[in-house]
């Protein structure tokens, strides 16, 4: 406990972002709960595939993700 | 909020069927929740590989979801 | 198949609009996969605390819907 | 209902296992709740890629997992 | 892993067969994939709200689920 | 993108320590994706009930959690 489960569109982020972000979601969750909760800590990545995520019924692509990586997107 | 998740096998609906899920789905809890909600309705789409889904312990494949959809299942 | 989970904050929706929201969800994704998928279609409902749920780091409570609701947030 | 839902790392579990996993876990399920409430019972099962799942901030891969089968990992 | 997720309506079991639930579910789990896996296997129990669960649209209350589990629902 | 949707046993976490959670996780993500994606970041906190939640097979119940959080438990 806890179980942080990460849901992302597929081909955004590489190997070494996601052990990053575990890394850094672990940490985070271990600087609020106290160091005794680590061994305890789960983190689950899913990847979904691009254009299967809506914000307002618009989706997302992997495209679009890049676009707002970039700023490109407001 | 709200956020709508969709579990589905892999295979059975198009890139133009999911995108009309995902109109449909967020259309028909705008028509609840009000249009404002509309930019914080999220939905995500996710599929699972053929056979990995199962009611009363028999699983579904893809072909299954196809023989369905044909009616040749009651 | 499929199924689909609505996760919402608790406190907005009365029992017969969640009611409602079963039955326009449904009938949103048998519009699409057929009504043979009719008795496959499985609809979850989840409610989260006040509070425990944020966009961009920000927390939503059961007050804060209720103001997006009445049109008082952009 | 209920819902059992499975999380697991891709490439672990053969097709024969997968099935198996399902038979049990219904059984299980129908051994506590009653057998009238078996063509109620899902199970979903899930598959994330390797090294998309962390205990304690450590990805485990689908290596790992063959190796924690084997017993060379306590 | 893997991690096992039950979704339920509330009120339908008791705390004994809740910890029955988890018993039996590790059991099968660990008979598929091997005792060294015990310790990694995780199971989470979610309950959701009388009536917010639908099969075809037909809301589940806690009193429809006593009346299958009496085999009086077909 | 991405949704973070973190599990724990209810009780556990003031409200305070939930605000803060959600600041950190969110913070942890955009750190990774870059600041441009902080609008689209979503964290959903979940809490289940005491005693619904295994390792191994072995519940751990409010309790148990505050054992640990005292490192109590090894």
């Amino acid at each position: 406990m806890p179980l942080i489960e990460v849901k992302m569109i597929e081909g955004v982020f590489t190997t070494a972002k996601k052990q990053e972000m575990i890394t850094r979601l672990t940490d985070a969750m271990v600087a609020i709960e106290g160091e005794s909760f680590r061994p305890y800590t789960v983190v689950i990545l899913e990847e979904v595939r691009s254009g299967d995520w809506a914000f307002g019924g618009k989706s997302l692509t992997t495209a679009d993700v890049h676009a707002i990586a970039e700023g490109k997107v407001a």
